[in-house]
């Protein structure tokens, strides 16, 4: 069984979804979003940073799916945005994990089979895929679309491509960061 | 006696710099720059991070200044620039400080009393005010100027514009933070 947890950072909501594959079966075992609220930003990514501690430890998926990058209107939205992924990407880092980024293209062709799916396209489809009861709020459909394109992608042993020294540094460190 | 950390994040190099104001007198008393080399982004950032905490707690700044935005070239720049940034704010929040922005204008009105001066012109003018021996690298020039900039506003009376609510509430934070 592979679990991957798929996460969709937000500058206000931060999405995510375990997304497990069991033979040719695939179900969301959990999905939720994170809401960071109106405060300054340093106690709004403290709050990021801590609940996302608390759920990797508590999931342990085996992997971390997180977009590659985002549709900033400008640079200053995407600069926001940074903030929130920074702390994503670092605290995936901490916890000894693989972070695999896919661009926005690649996860709706995967889930959609149109590299243009709209975000209902997206939310249909990863219902449909997932056999989910009722239609999953933006977010958590976005991170259940990352979960589904990376498992997508391992079935098709098509890996991210990486130089091999940066793969063998990265395992590396992170048997570092476990121990 | 005030201590102001300013730290000028990046992608690759981060500059910091404690800079103290004793009565009329100020001195960069520490500087350095934190490089985070080529490896994975949670990599760098795990290093970032951890590099931050321990200067936070070894030199236990009463504040820091930030810089409030970036010459970003384009929303794909901004958004590498602002996971360091991001990781910077989570670590100054998690250490329970103010921090302080200060917007790029700002900071070099406040040093060299021209809005729009180079990069030379803010390290001629850093080296002065702080009479240095030696010229400061560009990054740690960066950090020294955001700690001057804060230390020139706190003199003028001229506290950083926030709500009364935002401050009383930020005040209950960083005391929770410091428990």
């Amino acid at each position: 069984m592979t679990r991957v947890l798929g996460i969709d950072p937000g500058s206000h909501v931060t999405g995510w979804a375990l997304v497990a594959e069991e033979g040719s079966a695939r179900r969301c075992e959990r999905s939720g979003e994170i809401r960071l609220g109106e405060g300054e930003l340093a106690q709004r990514l403290t709050k990021l940073h801590s609940e996302l501690r608390a759920l990797l430890s508590e999931l342990s998926p085996d992997c971390v799916a997180v977009e590659s990058a985002f549709h900033a209107r400008s640079a200053k939205s995407a600069l926001v945005l940074g903030h929130a992924r920074g702390v994503v990407m670092l605290a995936v880092g901490q916890a000894g994990l693989p972070a695999l980024e896919y661009a926005p293209r690649e996860v709706k062709m995967a889930v959609a089979g149109n590299g243009s799916a709209t975000k209902d396209q997206v939310q249909f489809m990863v219902r449909r895929l997932l056999a989910l009861r009722a239609a999953p709020g933006a977010d958590a459909a976005d991170a259940m679309a990352l979960g589904l394109c990376h498992l997508h992608r391992s079935r098709l042993h098509l890996p991210k491509s990486r130089s091999r020294r940066a793969a063998a540094e990265a395992a590396l460190w992170r048997a570092k960061a476990r121990r």
